[in-house]
């Protein structure tokens, strides 16, 4: 086999990166991240670079350690091709999100599975595909647009880099790599589509032949450099690299406010998710409040929960300091995983997405309107600039069997958010079937919303009033029951 | 975790198969195919299948087992999509290539990466992607064309089948799947892309939470019904599924005639072609003499060589009797492996390959002309009835660095099988630059034939005079020495 060089320092494993170089950068909540080759790539001194990324705010608590956002912030960055190049809220907005802005930095906005899939083609010397992720919304505009069997699709390219920094569990001297758990997400699918693949390897390197053939994840025809990443690196990193919570979600879990009526916290709305799930169901939860559905579900029900990342068969939330960072859900916080769970790459866990093995995906919105389209990736309707965090959610609904969203009834200063039409770039076009809020629980079918619970003390003419379009009531409407 | 029906019998497993059904059916040089399920998908009567599978000719010795081409010539097969349709020679004519030709049954010939990537496309939920395989081909005619960066793809669309049959190693109750070394081919992507995935399994089952999470290829969400091969069914069935050799290669092997002069038998010329690739090369063999070459391979100077059914990194042929029925090289022979060697399934394999990783494919050949275009996959050019044996080569041609071909110099009365052009239907184009004859070493290149080396005896004329193309004579023309 031919033999990568192992380097015995991660300066030397980034020497040579070329100023306008573009560059794959694997890593997903923290796990998988090449955080060593990150640091060593921010000393070496590289600029102009494409960075290809999960999300552009990628940082840690360890002033040793830098990620993509100190690359961006040091004005090192042409362009960033991403899921999420802007913080989704107004009040947070990112250095490198005013840097696109002021025309300083070009941004590429790519739902997740999309740029999963783009990877995985270069890699696989296919220049471009169709997929329905983005079928109807601002991300497809400009691209051309084309029907197979009745359904719109859009045509993407494949993205073949000069490098791809990628992080590995175990490697042998031949450059096999074996990945951990969710740590695996982008790396494979990276490994395959750059010219010089650089590698920092957890485990002390073995010789060839003594990883089981039958375990490598990644053959190490691919790999140019190996590094050890102790002794001069660290280990782990454990901040994520996710944005906050894209759900506009109730941040004032309000006590009551008279008798016997307050708005559902998270916790009750998540349960209330995971009330619905039937047994059997394949379930995806989005960041923010479907997330902690997972703490409700009834896995002896035989519910399956799915994380865009590759975690097949999650559970709950992982006890404080109970946790592995390398299993982690589609926020980025640590999870427990059911006997018989298993991990996939990101390109793999978004095809299980898109050839509809899904019965639910369930994710957070800023608006949702009663033709079934929601908007939850951009709080703004500023002229398009690529900035947003879209994240897997064009995927997942593009095939789910069904919609559900977890989200406030209003905003703040009680306008509605439930509306006729989405005043937001949406997310989907159509497709929503039912609405968890902080104060109802709402049916959308035929073109308009159905109570069909309220929070306690919430009586439907109170809840219609706080609703943007006809509400109509269920004949067996009843109180939210958690 | 939502549990897979686990079955007591292979016909409870193949229950309800209906007529008219597409199955997918994996397998490669005899690993990896699912025997039980076939012999108990003949017994079960369905017909007016639709089969999806590498070759049609699949058959073994073993009389108790039944093989695809059973269900063909039992006449229960409506269509056949595959990359060998036909035997390769005129004078082995198929039941099904004869039955092609009455029109009983319809078939599909698909460039094997192509066919690997429309299965992983259907289970990705991409419904078409762009392909360089086949470009400039008869199979590639009524293709829809597009150019991307200069270069020339055809669309190809996804299959997403009724069924897949596979056959695994180990499984859990959560229908987990490992498999076997190059038993894995297209086995993966087969789980992906069909609705309902049966699958056989050698190991006994264990329970959910028993497989180390990392190792699992497929993850059980896909499985809908799981059967213990033991103890109804056949565990091993050796016998492989690859028809013989597409090269018209010497068969005659004959021995000197005349002091000194002698053709150059089959292992001589898989000599040469070993002694032409330069340390560190990463080379795919042919069926036939080039798969031979892996005899003479100097390993110890990092040359690695892959198979298209995704063995990255075998080595010699098998001592008989020593070799090991789920590690097959392209011809379906048993090889062993390097220290190093890793396994991919058939879609990664092909990505591999058409990502531009091999230094050289080599290749058997019926035809080779001065232009470099070649051919190998159909000896008539009678109307195109998409009846042949076209297995990897367009892949592989499509993006090696060099194409290399292994052939007869002429054909048994002394025809030129190196022309101006050729006449058969062509693999490839362009792009040939060494072919290694029975009498000849000779390099393509600028539209013209340079012989460099002669076999024993045989003088330029004489190569020449055999040669259907001005042959021009290398300033340094030597005798072979292997």
């Amino acid at each position: 086999m031919p033999r990568p060089t192992t380097c015995t320092t991660l300066a030397e494993a980034v020497e040579g990166v070329q100023d306008g170089a573009t560059v794959i950068i694997p890593g997903f909540g923290g796990a998988g991240t090449p955080w060593n080759l990150l640091t060593a790539l921010y000393e070496q001194g590289a600029t102009g670079l494409t960075l290809v990324m999960n999300s552009i705010q990628s940082v840690t608590n360890d002033t040793r350690v830098k990620g993509v956002s100190d690359l961006v912030d040091a004005g090192r960055v042409k362009k960033v091709i991403a899921s999420f190049t802007a913080a989704t809220h107004p009040s947070r907005i990112s250095r490198g999100e005013q840097m696109v802005r002021d025309g300083l930095m070009a941004a590429e906005l790519v739902p997740q599975g999309t740029l999963a899939e783009r990877i995985r083609a270069g890699g696989a010397g296919i220049p471009a595909f169709y997929t329905p992720a983005g079928v109807g919304t601002l991300l497809a505009s400009g691209k051309e647009h084309r029907e197979f069997e009745g359904e719109t699709y859009v045509l993407e390219e494949g993205i073949f880099a000069d490098y791809a920094l990628v992080r590995a569990w175990k490697a042998d001297t031949a450059g096999n790599l074996v990945f951990r758990h969710a740590g695996r997400n982008y790396n494979p699918i990276a490994a395959m589509a750059a010219r010089h693949v650089l590698v920092e390897v957890e485990e002390p390197i073995v010789e060839a032949g003594e990883l089981d053939p039958d375990e490598i994840h990644t053959p190490g025809i691919y790999v140019e450099r190996l590094v050890p990443i102790l002794p001069h690196g660290v280990l782990r990193v454990e901040r994520g690299t996710l944005p906050t919570t894209p759900t506009a979600a109730p941040s004032h879990e309000a006590p009551a406010t008279g008798s016997g009526k307050r708005r559902l916290t998270r916790a009750e709305m998540a349960a209330v998710i995971a009330q619905r799930m039937q047994p059997g169901w394949i379930a995806n939860l989005g960041i923010g409040i479907p997330t902690q559905a997972s703490d409700f579900v009834d896995f002896d029900a035989g519910i399956t929960l799915t994380s865009e990342n590759g975690v097949i068969g999650y559970s709950r939330l992982a006890k404080p300091g109970m946790g592995d960072p390398d299993i982690v859900n589609a926020g980025g916080q640590q999870v427990d995983i059911v006997p018989g769970a298993s991990f996939v790459h990101h390109a793999d866990s978004f095809g299980l997405v898109r050839s509809g093995r899904l019965d639910v995906t369930v994710l957070g919105a800023y608006e949702a309107a009663a033709d079934g389209s929601f908007a939850n990736w951009r709080l703004s309707d500023a002229p398009w600039d690529n900035l947003g965090g879209i994240g897997g959610a064009m995927d997942l609904v593009a095939r789910a069997k069904q919609i559900w969203l977890a989200m406030e009834h209003a905003t703040r200063d009680g306008k509605p958010r439930l509306l006729d039409r989405c005043t937001l770039p949406v997310t989907s076009p159509r497709g929503v079937t039912l609405i968890v809020t902080d104060i109802a629980v709402i049916a959308v079918q035929g073109g308009r919303f159905l109570l069909e619970e309220h929070a306690p003390g919430y009586t439907a003419a109170e809840i219609a009033s706080l609703t943007g379009a006809p509400l109509d009531i269920s004949p067996v409407l009843r109180e939210v029951s958690v």
